[in-house]
C-alpha cells in the first residue's frame, strides 16, 4: 500500500484536469470533492475514479468545456442541464440552489440532467448539513448492474441513496448508501482475495445466487439490497427504482442513458441527480430539530451492544474516523490505483507527482 | 376464512367510530382510508388495526374530537399538529396541502406531530400519485422493534417509507415498504403455522439470529432490510433513521413518543408523519414525466426473468390485483379477526354488522 498526502493528491488530479482544458473553477471543484472522498474513506469514488473519468473523456462523454445551465426554475424547484460536465461541478451548483430555495420556502429541489458520475453522492448531502439544512442526494448510474426481483438481467445502476441531518453537539447523520445489497468494489475486493461471495451478493445468468468472486466479477449481476425474495429483495429493488425515478425520469435523462425498449446502456453515459435540501427551522422552531438530533443520535449509541466491544454506531461514524486518520496519516492507494493514475497523467501529458 | 363485502365493512367500521364521538368527517375519511387498504390486500393496516384503535381509545391516547391545525406554514413547508387524533384525518389534511403547494412552487412537504396510526403509508402517496405528482409518506412508529445493527435491543419502529408516481397508460408505481426486513406481521404467520423462521428476519436477547417463530413473536426484536451486517443490515437501519429523524425530529414528536434518556415508549403513542409531493409537470415539460414513466415500467417488466412463469413486477402490481378480486369477491378475514372486530363492537355499544 502506498501512501499520499492530500495536498499531493490535490496537485496531481488538478493537473490531469487542467490538461484535459477544463476551468480552474471546475477543476478546483471536481478536486476538492475527490479528495474529501479519499480522506473520508470512500476509496471507490474518489481519486480511485480518475481512470473511467479519463475513459469517457477519451470516448467523448465528458465535455471538458462545459455551459453549465438552469433550464427551468420555479420558487422551489430547479433543473439544470449540465451539458455533460464532469458530475461534481452541476452537482454542487444544484445543492447550493436546492439550499438556498430550502431557506426562503422551507424545501428546495433540484434535478440534473446531461451529467457525467459525480463522485459520492454523501458528498452533497452532508454539504447541506454543513449549511445546517436537512440534505438528500441520489444518482442515477451509467453501467446496469442491479437484478430486479425475479429476474436474471441488470435494470438499474448501484442507484444511491444520500441523507444528511445537522445535530448541535455531534457531527451530522450522514447515511450514504448504495441500494445494492454491496457495492460491485467488494466482488472485486473478494476476487482479489481468492474468496467466495456470501450468498446473496451476486447473481449467475440465470438469476440463481453466485458465489464464485471471478465469475461474479465477470457477470456484473448483482442484487438489490435484501438480497434474496425471502429477505425483502423487492424492497432493494423499489428503492432503486425509485432512484431511478427522481435521478432520470424526473429530470429528463432517459433517452440519454437507456434505449427504452431494451434497457440497453445508450450512446452517451450521461446521467441524472437528484438534490434535495429542507430548512428544519422553517418547520420546527429554530434550534430545536438540532437539539433533538443529538438526543437521537446519543439514544441510538447508547442501545446496548450484542457485542461489548462493538458499539452500535450512526451513520457517518466510519468515515468520521477515516477523515481524522486520514487527515494525518494521508491517502492509501493500492499498487494498481497508483499505476492507473501514473498511466492516466501520461496520457494527459503531465507530470506524475505521486512520488517515486 | 370469512369474506365480508367492503360496505359491509364500511358500516361496521363507521358504526363503531361514530361511537367513540368522531365527527362524521373524520369518521368517514377513516373509514374509507382502511377499506381501501384492505381491498388493497394489506390486511395489517386496515381493518385488522381496529382492535388496536379502540384498546388506544380506551387508553386515552386518542382524542376523538381533536382540533387539528396547522401551527406553522411557509411557500413549501407546513407543520400540522393532529391534537391526538387518529392518524388518519390529519394524515390526508397533510398530504392534500403537500400536493397544493406542489402545484404552486414545485415542490411540498407537510409534517404532522401529536398523531396516532395513519394505516398503510401508502394510501398517501398513491393519492398524490392520483393528482398527477410524485408522493412520499412516511410514518414513525409507536412500538420498538427495529435492532439497530451491532444491537440487542429494538430502538425504532418498522418506520415505513412509500412512494408514488404517476404513468399514462400504467397505474401509478406504488412503493410501500417497512425498513424492517419483514413486517411483524410475517412473524406471526410463521408462529400460527408452527414453521421456523429464516435465518435473518428476527433477533434473540443477544442479537443473535434467532428462527424459533414462537420466540420471536415474544422477544420482538427485527432487523433492519438486510438481515445480517454481511448483507447490509447497517442500510436497513440507515433508512429507519432516515424515516425517524424526517418523522419524528424535524415534526417534534420526540418527547411524546420516546424517552431521551433510554428510547423507551413515553406516556402517549403519539407518533409524526412526513408527507411530500413533487410536480414534475413544473421541473420538466407538461407530461413527458408521465410518458417516460410508461417505459421505465414497461422497461421493468420486460426484464428477462429466471423463472419463465414468474414475471417481474412493479412496486403496486400485487396490490392492483387484489383492489380487481376484492372488489368483486369481498374482503377475506381470519376468523380471529372476525371475533375482535365483533368485541369491539360490543365494546362500542354497537350492533354486530358482519354477518351470520
Amino acid at each position: 500500500m502506498i501512501v499520499v498526502s492530500a495536498d499531493t493528491l490535490r496537485r496531481q488530479l488538478s493537473s490531469i484536469f487542467s490538461s484535459w482544458g477544463v476551468s480552474k473553477e471546475h477543476v478546483d471543484q471536481t478536486v476538492h470533492v475527490m479528495v474529501e472522498t479519499d480522506l473520508r474513506g470512500i476509496d471507490s469514488h474518489g481519486v480511485g475514479m480518475i481512470p473511467a473519468y479519463d475513459k469517457h473523456r477519451q470516448e467523448g462523454k465528458i465535455n471538458p468545456t462545459p455551459d453549465i445551465r438552469i433550464v427551468r426554475e420555479k420558487a422551489s424547484v430547479a433543473l439544470i442541464d449540465a451539458d455533460r460536465s464532469l458530475g461534481h461541478p452541476p452537482s454542487l451548483k444544484a445543492m447550493r440552489l436546492a439550499v438556498e430555495k430550502a431557506k426562503k420556502t422551507g424545501i428546495g429541489m433540484v434535478g440534473v440532467r446531461n451529467s457525467n458520475h459525480f463522485g459520492a453522492a454523501g458528498y452533497y448531502s452532508l454539504m447541506a448539513a454543513e449549511e445546517g439544512v436537512i440534505g438528500m442526494a441520489m444518482t442515477a448510474c451509467s453501467s446496469p448492474l442491479l437484478v430486479p426481483t425475479f429476474g436474471r438481467e441488470p435494470r438499474l445502476g448501484t442507484n444511491p441513496i444520500a441523507f444528511a441531518a445537522p445535530a448541535r453537539r455531534n457531527k451530522p447523520f450522514a447515511l450514504d448508501m448504495a441500494t445494492t445489497t454491496v457495492a460491485f468494489g467488494k466482488i472485486n475486493i473478494a476476487r482479489r482475495a481468492g474468496k467466495p461471495l456470501p450468498e446473496g451478493w451476486a447473481l449467475d445468468e440465470d438469476g440463481a445466487p453466485l458465489t464464485d468472486a471471478q465469475k461474479a466479477f465477470g457477470l456484473r449481476r448483482l442484487t438489490p439490497l435484501g438480497g434474496t425474495r425471502e429477505l425483502g429483495s423487492h424492497k432493494g429493488y423499489g428503492l432503486a427504482a425509485m432512484v431511478e425515478i427522481l435521478c432520470t425520469t424526473l429530470t429528463g435523462s432517459w433517452f440519454m442513458s437507456r434505449d427504452p425498449e431494451t434497457g440497453e446502456q445508450g450512446k452517451y453515459n450521461n446521467i441524472g441527480h437528484f438534490f434535495l435540501a429542507i430548512d428544519p427551522d422553517l418547520v420546527r422552531e429554530e434550534g430545536e430539530f438540532r437539539d433533538d438530533m443529538d438526543r437521537l443520535m446519543d439514544m441510538f449509541r447508547g442501545t446496548p451492544p450484542a457485542d461489548e466491544g462493538r458499539p452500535v454506531m450512526v451513520p457517518g461514524d466510519p468515515e468520521y474516523a477515516a477523515y481524522e486518520e486520514r487527515k494525518v496519516s494521508g491517502i492509501p492507494m493500492t499498487e494498481t490505483l497508483y499505476e492507473e493514475v501514473r498511466a492516466v497523467a501520461e496520457a494527459s501529458g503531465v507530470p506524475f507527482l505521486l512520488g517515486n
